[in-house]
């Protein structure tokens, strides 16, 4: 087991379980002040993370529908499978919840949800949801909200809650920084196990599981992983090992390291759903003169885009300096994608710090800063760190060293 | 490290790396003979595990829209985002492949769409699709393929893939039972580490990660975990721990294992896009008397459902026997789901073993059996096996111990 010593634990002691009633009824109360502006009377939810975005409840979405009915004011309810009835009532408060036999069942569970929307008073009213109806997860097939509610006038917000979730509260940026914690510590058991002859698959997992056993026990007994979250912290390489690294979204393979070997790298922790996005460029043994010179570039343009990233920006505004640096040091031919996204609850969210989005940067915003060059038979050098937006610039949330001598691996 | 030598490993040599042209051009033609049935000149594709499923290109699906155009008797193409073009054309033949900048870019993907479209020749065509357009993963936004091509007209067959999946090869099969053998290590592994103290995400990260690494060290260097796959193996009970074992979907929590508790697991690895489902109740120390009783009853229900399974019956006759069954030993009250899915390329597929799902069984169909038993207090009782149906009957594809002898961790 890694050196505990060097570690920064300010959460020893009472880690927080679960987020906070406060912060879902401030939640709540944004969806009904635009349902109140738009004149509706509630909105129907579909998808399984806007339901836990909304009231925590992290139901595993299958082929079984899981309904959400918001009723401002009071009088919310939930619909969800058999299978999933009791573990509903001990995760959600202030909810009525109503629960299905089964999918397809010898009664669809859409007639359920007519039965349900019916006693709530909504047959006739204006009403939203977030998708037409139950998408088509795991071999589910139903009709859509308004081929059962034919007197209900529905309108559709998709976009609703990713609009509220594009600016963080003090608590979600403190899961994130959280999430950064063990990112940092994932990512440094990642660099100490890699070395020349070990697979890329062994040491990921085990960085990631040693990580998450630590987080487990420093976080201490109150702490839960949601159910969304998978199984804690990450560090791993996705393919992105030696000139394999040079495709930006490679997929895990079962890569052999081997010295001079460029290495791209991702690292999260889910913490009650929050993350956040920490990438290095590492490199087995002493880099080449050209590896030196790409990953200077690499930081370089990272800075060139944390220079611009402030309020009164514009999204398009990072993307476009990073271009240009890109222009001015003859970098464009390995350009393949824009400079960062706003993350939180998912891997990636809108908006994008990209030449089309000119969304303005606003306080309590975070965004990755992530650019990448791709030199093709040498690899690729992409450094991604995670940042939450301030009234007047930036503080970083992840903090893994830049200067080239720390992202050094053993090649012996 | 585990011992190897009680291992059955037939795969040491060879084992493929990916999934052959034939096979593709299988499928392929398959949904070429359904455009002709209903005179459409092709079809365009934007989900991933479809575009997947007919060419073997695993792209991780962001923001980025990746859309593949079938053409039947050639001339398909690819729409990838820049990013991920050296990707593609390491990976698809037969295929022309073109890239957009970024989303969402300085012009939309969509309109590189339009252009792919007209260049084929589709501009006024009847047009298959599976969806209406790009679904909105991680914050994409865009208009839908009939605002684009308003002189196209366009039917959607959104199940037509499902459909195809039904059925599977005997090269699929193949793949199946190679998951099972690693789904059987990594749970042979997460009932040896079990024991009081350790918590569920120690054990299961342990057990998943070296039965990871061993599985990589005997398929060989040719074999390649596919891009949609992740990391492998996996045994974990995620959440399933003790009482807590009686919420049939529980999520991942910090357990800690004691003496008596009752567990259910749940394994699979991952071999090309293929899986298995393998699920089995254990105990920490000899079961009490209640404990036996119910392990006894899950057994036998599984038996009963296994007696029903064969072509000629449907797949609601699975689950009606299975509820007689409960019903007969008063066990309705501890009912909480459908006995069993088809499974191949995902967690789930259709048809299910359901009351309402009225399916012919026929031959080459792949399901889970998994009746369960959820006593409040004392935990769940659910063992999941995975099978092929043969002409007669179905051949098992998980193989773990039954024999309640077989399921007992130590409580040292």
């Amino acid at each position: 087991m890694p050196d505990l010593n060097h570690m920064k634990i300010s959460s020893l002691s009472g880690f927080p379980s679960e987020i906070s009633d406060a912060e879902f009824t401030c939640r709540k109360d944004k969806v009904a002040r635009v349902l109140e502006d738009k004149k509706l009377d509630g909105m129907v939810f579909f998808s399984a993370s806007s339901i836990f975005y909304l009231t925590g409840c992290a139901l595993f979405q299958t082929e079984r529908p899981i309904v959400y009915i918001f009723k401002p004011g009071g009088g919310s309810a939930l619909l969800v499978p058999r299978l999933e009835l009791e573990h509903a009532l001990d995760t959600i408060r202030n909810c009525e919840i109503l629960s299905y036999p089964e999918y397809p069942g010898e009664r669809h569970p859409m007639e359920y949800l007519v039965d349900l929307t019916c006693k709530m008073g909504f047959e006739k009213s204006q009403i939203a949801a977030d998708m037409k109806g139950y998408p088509g997860v795991m071999g589910y097939k139903g009709k859509n909200l308004d081929e059962l509610m034919t007197e209900m006038k529905i309108t559709l917000l998709p976009d609703l809650i990713a609009g509220l979730k594009v600016h963080k509260s003090k608590f979600e940026v403190e899961l994130m920084k959280e999430s950064a914690r063990w990112s940092q510590l994932a990512h440094k058991l990642l660099q100490e196990y890699t070395r020349p002859g070990l697979t890329e698959i062994e040491v990921a997992s085990r960085a990631s599981s040693e990580a998450t056993a630590i987080m487990l026990k420093a976080l201490g007994p109150r702490f839960r992983l949601s159910g969304l979250d998978g199984g804690g912290c990450y560090a791993g390489y996705r393919g992105q090992v030696g000139p394999h690294s040079y495709f930006p979204h490679s997929a895990t393979i079962n890569a052999i390291f081997k010295k001079g070997d460029t290495l791209v790298t991702g690292a999260s922790a889910s913490i009650l759903g929050y993350f956040s996005e920490l990438e290095r460029v590492m490199f087995v043994g002493e880099p080449s003169k050209e590896q030196e010179y790409f990953y200077g570039m690499a930081v370089a343009a990272q800075d060139a885009a944390f220079a611009v990233i402030k309020p009164g920006k514009k999204c398009s505004d990072v993307d476009g300096e990073l271009r240009r640096f890109f222009g001015e040091h003859d970098l464009m031919k390995y350009w393949r994608h824009h400079t960062g996204h706003s993350i939180g609850t998912g891997d990636h969210e809108a908006p994008f710090f990209d030449a089309g989005d000119h969304t303005s940067i606003e306080p309590g915003m975070c965004f990755t800063v992530e650019p990448g060059i791709y030199v093709e038979g040498l690899g690729g050098f992409r450094l991604s760190d995670t940042l939450v937006v301030t009234a007047d610039g930036f503080e970083l949330i992840t903090y893994y060293d830049r200067n080239i001598e720390g992202v050094i691996c053993s090649d012996k």
